[in-house]
């Protein structure tokens, strides 16, 4: 997949294309082997054409097909392919008539490159726009197919050229690979790989595990080659979840987003609970990311944004004795104020969250990163303390993450 | 730009750090040449860089250092290179250190790998994560740099260790475009740009103007090459934001983040005025943007997150007439939200907010969008009803976005 465009290389855009044909090769079952972005520059177009040609049976060039001076590929994959480039006389026709109805007397000429068809290529029309998509083959059997650079028509070409031509060269390549994507909370990338050696000391075969680490948790994909079919090949994959699931069992949440929150939503309402956050380092991070799902208010009800010492006495109701005797960053803190918030809010959970999230403020006993999460559950009240490695932005995300993850494993009785 | 990951060919992750990369090394004026994606083999990974480095001077290779064994970005570099691979021993300290802090007694076998650095090569700490960047010089003198998938680690190696490294070694390259940023707000883009064409009607000599939307606002760009000095390229932005100015002095506002959170910050400490916020529809996000920075304790107090009707009525306070009444998306509901917000916390000033952020609660007379935002300073209450566009992560955006713009107008007597 190459995709043409200066505002490409200028991170002026991001290649949202490269990704979206990504996403629907894989889908179905075709491998992407290479992806590159070059500028509007002839040569450079030519170059990562006959390379790409070089590797991958089919190649997809996106952009720059468009009618300004800039739009080169056209010319530079006829001349990679040694063929001319001819006018599409059907072509001309609807291109005078779109023009005409924008009120133009006749085709002007830059318009008219738009009708330019690689001779022996294949028009594939454009349902939202002008230029359309051009098929061609090389000498040596491989395809390369062009696509303008505009999201929406890009698509449309696709959907409606692309993938049934795709579908009919290789109908045999057309075995999907089935994935199975399983979240986890709470373990790093490292212990978790580690555990999981313990069930399954060796490579699987014909399955294969994947980590994807992120901020705040690890993704695990597990993919499988549906060559058998759909059946066989989800038998393999629940016979390798079955095989992790001693590790997993620990670690896991189910969310179609992947979002912990999503999973914690899931679990008050299966319980009937409803929650209330006080909220001091995170400032009403864990509430946003509570209300970002739809369908929150059913069991999130608020919370109290405690940021200032003030507030944390004032409206949320704290002993002054127990900042002054703990300080503000303590178990004693964030315990009392789980259980103010579920008291104020009469929610049947709540969070307390109190932490140094930096740049400064931190000091030798509680540097930068020392975050204590309590949560508050039927009459009981746990709490964490954790240090946080990275920046503010990424203390305040663990520190929310934290304290969800708590929540989630005292609602389904997996915290001892 | 070479960047590494299967998830990438198949379209599960986005290549943020190849966009982010490309903005930066255009930043500092070096061209970006060709970007590439490439999946977790080592053969392929050594094709693209020795590929790469054929047509650049400098290759950056992101993702694939990671300690699990799909990590395959060092072997490859190293062999494509024709250089060995060694251990460092300030690394192993280092990492023996980090999996101590989470509980390992020795540092396994997968994360001793992270200590492995090409022979000759330098080692550019990795401020967020474990796994470093490595800069190498090939035999034809052209610099290899591997840096870690994870885009804050990428990101805080770039900027600490790459873009010193570059700019020591290409002095003479670093002819840099002068860009000057007005963040703008409140405006749309198209409305920004037919009021600009009434101060500027032509396109001005040696400047260029380009308008960066995103969801909640406009930034404009303003830019000019800088090959006669700085000097004199700064006077030429002075003289086009001079002749903006008429247009950008009703919209405009300064953070050197970009963010509006950070303008509302600066002026209510100049202000001497503290914030209380209480929201609804934006469940917490308010809270959270005004505590994204740093510092922010200085005059953000907290506030009230009121997203069951119950927590409006009781723990802040409103009667509940007023919501039976109007309903409880209206001018007068949002308006004692801000006041009762400003009272409980003692604040000087505060913002409430209420909405409808979708996807279903809407109605005809009030359709999912609609959201009432009100901010009380100086016993004075000013609301705003708006219908904002977008899916529910939009909206919510926008209605904070919203908020803050009306209390930063307020603070600065922009509001009439």
């Amino acid at each position: 997949v190459v995709a043409v465009g200066d505002e490409l290389l200028y991170g002026q855009t991001m290649n949202t294309n490269g990704s979206w044909l990504s996403g629907e090769l894989s889908r179905i079952g075709l491998k992407v082997r290479h992806r590159a972005v070059v500028g509007d520059v002839e040569g450079d177009i030519q170059a990562a054409v006959a390379s790409a040609m070089e590797g991958s049976e089919v190649v997809l060039v996106t952009g720059g097909l468009g009618p300004t001076p800039d739009d080169l590929t056209r010319e530079a994959v006829a001349s990679c392919l040694e063929v001319a480039l001819v006018e599409d006389a059907a072509l001309v026709e609807g291109l005078t008539a779109r023009f005409k109805a924008r009120g133009y007397e006749t085709l002007p000429d830059q318009g008219r490159r738009m009708a330019m068809v690689p001779l022996g290529g294949e028009v594939l029309p454009n349902p939202h726009g002008a230029a359309p998509g051009l098929a061609m083959e090389g000498k040596n059997g491989r395809i390369c197919i062009l696509l303008p650079g505009v999201p929406r028509e890009m698509r449309g070409i696709f959907t409606r050229g692309v993938e049934p031509l795709l579908k009919e060269r290789f109908p045999d390549r057309l075995q999907e690979i089935l994935h199975r994507i399983v979240n986890t909370h709470g373990v790093p990338e490292s212990m978790l790989m580690d555990e999981i050696r313990t069930v399954l000391p060796e490579d699987p075969r014909q399955v294969s595990l994947a980590y994807l680490p992120d901020e705040v948790g690890v993704r695990l994909r597990l993919s499988t080659r549906q060559e058998d079919g759909l059946e066989s090949a989800s038998r393999r994959l629940d016979r390798l979840e079955q095989m992790l699931e001693p590790v997993l069992s620990r670690y896991r949440y189910e969310a179609r987003s992947g979002d912990l929150a999503e999973a914690v939503g899931s679990a008050l309402l299966r319980a009937g609970k409803t929650l209330a956050v006080a909220e001091s380092c995170t400032g009403g991070l864990i509430g946003k990311r509570m209300t970002d799902l739809p369908g929150s208010s059913r069991y999130f009800l608020g919370g109290v944004v405690a940021y200032a010492n003030e507030v944390k006495t004032g409206l949320l109701g704290l002993e002054g004795g127990l900042l002054a005797e703990d300080g503000v960053v303590s178990r004693e803190v964030a315990s009392a104020m789980a259980e103010r918030a579920a008291i104020l809010l009469r929610a049947s959970a709540g969070i307390g969250i109190t932490g140094i999230a930096g740049p400064s403020g931190g000091s030798r006993e509680k540097p930068v990163g020392t975050v204590w999460y309590a949560v508050h559950l039927d009459d009981r009240t746990v709490a964490r303390k954790e240090l946080f490695p990275g920046d503010r932005t990424a203390i305040r995300a663990r520190a929310a993450h934290g304290a969800l993850g708590l929540l989630l494993r005292l609602l389904e009785g997996r915290e001892g």
